[in-house]
């Protein structure tokens, strides 16, 4: 994101707050970031702050960082979950300042180097409880992601928390379940030697930091907790049919699922604005 | 295969069977084969048969070909499943010019449109039962994999069923049930416009082809059901750590899912011929 929002030239001046010294390091000498400060400091006369830290530190350093900041510095959050945070900070006198900001695209790969540019063009960023935030720190935000090239959807702190479990909390819970059971059957080696880019690409989300989506899984645990169960149920379905070998059954599965290849590949135009459900989630 | 096997030299001439007539003038069209012609006349004088065709087909056309090749004639098929194919045809007076093989790499595409080059190279081939082939035949076979720059693992049509339920059909059922089940609860203009890399590509499998894979699970039925069971146990475990507050478990099944990444990124060198397992399946 700073690459980027450096490139579109949003913004001219970066500042990092690191406390891994390594990686601070490689930032500046990269060029992720101008220099590096202490979070005191780094707060200090900026026009955003942008969090981009493990959901659980988050809810450690939110607070300090709305006492630290001047009256006109914007606030905005990375994070895959959003109600425990928001609920954390409801009642600071700084609340207006805060815009909980999600954009949806990312990889397995953590630190400086795994930074890649255009990652977030042509994405979706959700906003949260837009109503809960200063006009003018909104509208700042707005046009910090659509200079990245992202578009944005409006939703309550809740409805992304269960949006996302579905659609990106689940994938990563069943990536790790996957590469625990293959791993708990097969040989290293016959993974290693047999894994082709199907269960590579199944499989990859299980890469993922355990520091970034321990917290998240936790943060998001009953509605993580829902959309296991409805996986766990589909799959045993898929597994009953198969047992009672009742292959027409088995036939519909596979074709249902299938749908998902129009839904991904753009048949539908998204931002629809004449049903009713979007209506609400995506106007303001 | 066709359009490396032309690059690689190893065949000079290439006779196409294909039953859409759409997809065999475009087969022509674009280079992927010289003629196509009917099965009867496509098997005559050939040096090798390549069955690249869905696993319930092949059952019934398998015996057709054996009965209509040369003596001298060796065939091959590229199915995904090993145990119920060598079966039919275990007592077939041409066995000896069958190779069962199965190369692990595709994609979710199909059609001659979807060929795309060196999809095979550095990549594996298993070939089942070797010692049930004519050695002549098995020559030709790895000369041919070789030219595609693929390693060969041997294995035994149950081995290779067995671990292929969990590295490859596992993934693909997994896909089916985490495309079917967010679709069940999620808008799909929610899904288009949320899906971030993570989430296609956890489902990309999901948009495979049934006609290629209903026939698979069928034939690999009972380890296909195995590996959902050792899923799914899983999944549970997951789940009920996230509904028990159970973090510290939670935290343990993260990092052991974590080392995938050292498997697929290779920190351990294939081949290890010191290990009796991979003795016994990697050498002849």
């Amino acid at each position: 994101m700073a690459k980027d929002l450096r490139k579109s030239k949003f913004a001219t001046e970066l500042t990092g707050v690191e406390i891994n010294e390594t990686h601070a390091k490689k930032a500046v000498e990269i060029g992720l970031v101008d220099k590096v400060k202490s979070l005191h400091e780094g707060i200090k006369n900026t026009d955003i702050v942008i969090i981009a830290i493990p959901v659980d530190k988050e809810l450690e350093i939110l607070p300090v960082i709305l006492d630290g900041i001047s009256e006109n510095t914007t606030v905005i959050d990375l994070g895959s979950t959003k109600k425990v945070i928001v609920d954390s900070i409801k009642d600071h006198p700084k609340r207006k300042n805060f815009i909980p900001a999600h954009p949806m695209s990312g990889t397995e790969n953590s630190g400086p180097d795994a930074a890649l540019e255009n990652l977030f063009k042509e994405k979706i960023t959700i906003l949260c409880d837009h109503e809960d935030s200063g006009p003018q720190h909104l509208a700042l935000v707005e046009k910090m992601f659509q200079s990245l090239g992202m578009d944005i959807a409006y939703m309550t702190a809740d409805e992304q928390d269960h949006s996302t479990a579905f659609v990106s909390h689940l994938p990563h819970a069943a990536a790790y379940a996957l590469a625990n059971a293959v791993q708990s059957k097969e040989d290293r080696n016959i993974i290693f030697d047999l894994a082709s880019g199907g269960f590579r690409s199944t499989v990859r989300l299980a890469k993922s930091s355990g520091k970034m989506w321990h917290p998240i899984f936790r943060q998001n645990r009953n509605y993580v907790v829902e959309s296991l169960d409805v996986y766990i149920k589909h799959l045993q379905e898929f597994s009953d049919c198969l047992k009672s070998e009742d292959d027409e059954k088995l036939w519909e599965l596979i074709l249902s699922a299938n749908k998902i290849r129009g839904i991904l590949e753009g048949e539908n135009p998204h931002f629809v604005k004449n049903e009713e459900k979007l209506v609400k989630l995506y106007t303001k």
